[in-house]
């Protein structure tokens, strides 16, 4: 029977968890579970009863609930995974890592006890090598595991290009390789306004600006909230993600992927363009790059192993 | 020309207030502007960028922008009104209705100033009285300033029976009179599942269970979270309102509107059904009530007269 | 594996199969399947890539094909059945019917072959009566073949009523029993606009003519179109009630449903209010008649009754 | 009051005019009116009517009128042309081309009567003289005179890759220049998939066929029809540039625009790569063509100045 509700899990209630669980149930593309630690019950609770509450308003059929036991995240679909800590001041990035591998590896302990089919899709940071976690704790089929963090490294890129030259968002597309943020490779020979390719429509000294402020976009946000990090783009990239799983899409979208030789590298991974569908990622896109390009790959892919190296 | 794009001013960038924008931009409803006090400004401005970046994945072209300066509001076809404190443990209530009528207060001189042909949507409570001094202030005509109670009331009752019925929250139908929460006057007459009296599917006593948590639905998610209140469905009220006006369609919607004789009361601001259109609040409909349920909603206006009284 | 597409096939490609279609893909509510006699399948295969080439523009994914196989049905989740003649000038009733009943029994045979698992919604006319020979050919239990009627026949009404009121059609609710069109049973005490009783805002004799109206609607669009009949409420109509299968929703709609005892009817198919989920009809929903309005719905089972009984 | 609700015509209630309708009605983008000659008044009338029944059920909120009247499109804020007969067996390319002429010269004359403020959108072929025709007659600034080929000929292109490539259509782009169908200039350089070139993911010989199926695609409905043309995509077509200009979205879209120099060519209108916004063309965007790319749409040009030389 097709036509049973299907369900995915957010793990995580912060700001990012409760925005993609919002967001996946006011598309009805699923009934949505909240999974947070026991300490966090109530307000995950709190947060998924205010968003049923939203529903009869706008519009929407799909069941939410807030929980902290893994039991009710059963048969998952998909899990997506938001939980884990932020970097604080004073704390080393090696704390970070280890942190919030131990976070992973809890969760991951629990999708495979409870959703042993679903795919996962992880944001914790930093993402790459929480990806590989998952990837290695779970013994999932690699399309099964994937991170994000390209459809909102390119959604800040086409939304400050759609700004500089007064267009639609709608019109934009750009086009992200490698890690995220500072370690982005952009491809701007597959960016374009209206299928223009940017560099016929912006000078390269202002685009070295935007590509700039892309990199450093996180940190833009972080600034200006002074407490906390962004969460809208960032729920809006893992449900658009999301909805191409559930409705088998075959969307071309930038996923954090493992590699097994494409680009010429091995048992990490990184952001490349996939093919996105039922069966999670379905196709690793291989672009032939230039020298410079897969210079900056090969850069981006030493900065993630660095971090793998952390991993205990 | 009336292809301009629209433009909603939302002050306040609290949950409510971000909430709102959000769902006022994604429905591509207008164009948004946040406002709040200057020690707000930059986390106001990085929420409005972070939902900004969302625009290309989720599929909106909307300015979303953060401010402090009013002068960004000018000319706002609809002011929207959520800020204000929320009352604090050991705060009295006096304390609060003043304080938050000074907000009131400041917010709509500004709204006087520069947006002059607006309508303006008020959130913040005790909404009746804070309602009736935006409408005294601005000295807008009284179809131009409006309160939201009865919108998230209906909300959050649909929401219980759909799940006691098991049935879509798009069947269920609602209808309260009167003060928000507990000063609500539920017409369970008129409240019905796929066209059929409540009365008939759900036994009285449990109905009376209902309404009492309806009641106490903005207390239950308070107490839930910890430390906040509800947003996700009070923004989904305040949407639904704004869009009724801003695409003129005629909703049927419970509104605080100021009454002059309607249901013998004079004024003073009340929960009542409404036609919601281009000019605000077109009509107020008038039902015979029972003597049961006018003694209800005179006691209602007896409640928000209390709070009025306490005005400076 | 929840996440393959869902398939809808559509059995007829007039103006309300191929509307149909459109309107399914267009949601994203599942691939579908346009079926039509051989001599027809070169225009629905023209049909279907016209629709494929607007998806696109209108941003859906959806696979839309054109056949005369229906080996292309195969695991269909629903099929629908516009297939059918229209009453001709100097044809009698009882031609009409038996023809339609070959239709409707060749291609229930299809199904039976291709979909054993489908959900049958039915749409030719008589519509009670071709369910009925839909259900009795395939076999299915009662719950996975289904009539449209009342959800057209509703739509009308709360066409007419918005517009007397010039209120939001998403405001005004109606509520039909029995069979379609002249036969149908209106429940005007279940009627409302925003809630409140139609009885209270519309005068009596305005609101007879506006059931009159209802009534005669379906003659009202072939009186004025003068060839053909209308097909863009009925398509509307038969997607509201697949969407609400295909997404489990629970939705409370009229149906024309088998009924055993229920009404205290016996072996023949009427509308009735019920719930629409992912088993089809998951409950019919049982009101306590008035005895005026149970006599009007016992000779709208005569009726349908008197048709049943020229089915060869 | 920008609140007014927005207000389309269509001229022509075809299946190409009523389906714009429906989609203009169903976005809630403006009220609709459609206009027809006189013996058509009914049927245009049944046609609104069935889709104004539609409206309940498919949640949206415009009116929609059928009319042989143009008083009925006073004030209209954008008038779309459908209107004019198709090439019949036997009929001279001149004889068409005149008739047409006289229809536009016509409708163009009520416009300019009761909606002197419009923009003006055409779609009745051949679309590039035609629009001209409507330009010259109404005296409109040529921004507000713009016709429709592009964005159908880049839906097709579009399909057929996604088709071609097993990916979703959201994520395929192309871009054409010229004249309609056989005219068309594609510019594969321009056109991409997830971002990524076409060249990279379709061999040449494979694309020349898909960029020929496209210039054919008009004439591949027509042949599959048997009796008539495609209506689907045309409508979604003009729906999505007027969508662009009502909502003042900044689209790029490929519009037929009026040039006055741009790309080398004068006193025409030809299909180029716009912005559309508010104010109809706001932008023509002017690209560097590689010589053969010049030569083609040199070409298309003399193609559509041959059709215009027939105009009396």
């Amino acid at each position: 029977m097709t036509m049973q509700r299907k369900k995915v899990s957010v793990i995580g209630s912060g700001f990012t968890g409760a925005t993609t669980a919002f967001l996946l149930a006011q598309k009805e593309l699923a009934d949505v579970v909240i999974v947070d630690i026991p300490e966090m019950e109530n307000p995950t609770k709190g947060k998924a009863l205010d968003m049923l509450e939203a529903s009869p308003v706008q519009g929407f059929d799909a069941n939410i609930i807030g929980t902290s036991n893994y039991e009710d995240t059963k048969d998952s679909d998909i899990v997506i995974i938001t939980a884990g800590i932020a970097r604080k001041p004073g704390m080393s990035r090696d704390d970070l890592v280890q942190t919030n591998q131990k976070v992973m590896e809890s969760v991951t302990e629990q999708i495979v006890k409870y959703a042993p089919n679903a795919i996962i899709l992880v944001l914790t940071n930093p993402v790459d090598a929480m990806t590989y976690t998952a990837f290695k704790k779970s013994g999932f089929p690699k399309e099964r595991v994937i991170g994000q963090s390209g459809v909102l490294d390119t959604a800040r890129f086409r939304t400050f290009v759609a700004q500089e030259l007064n267009l639609s968002v709608k019109d934009v597309q750009g086009f992200v390789l490698g890690g995220h943020g500072d370690e982005m490779v952009p491809l701007i020979r597959y960016s374009s306004a209206g299928g223009v390719p940017l560099a016929d429509l912006i000078p390269a000294d202002r685009m070295e600006e935007i590509i700039e402020r892309t990199r450093k976009g996180g940190a833009e946000i972080v600034n200006l909230l002074g407490n906390g990090s962004a969460y809208y783009a960032p729920s809006a990239a893992l449900v658009e993600m999301a909805e191409a799983i559930l409705k088998d899409q075959k969307r071309v979208l930038p996923s954090i992927a493992y590699l097994e030789g494409e680009y010429g590298l091995n048992d990490l991974y990184l952001g490349v363009p996939t093919v996105l569908g039922a069966s999670g990622i379905e196709k690793v896109i291989e672009l032939d790059l230039t020298e410079e390009e897969q210079a900056a790959l090969n850069k981006s892919a030493d900065a993630v192993r660095s971090v793998m190296n952390i991993l205990s």
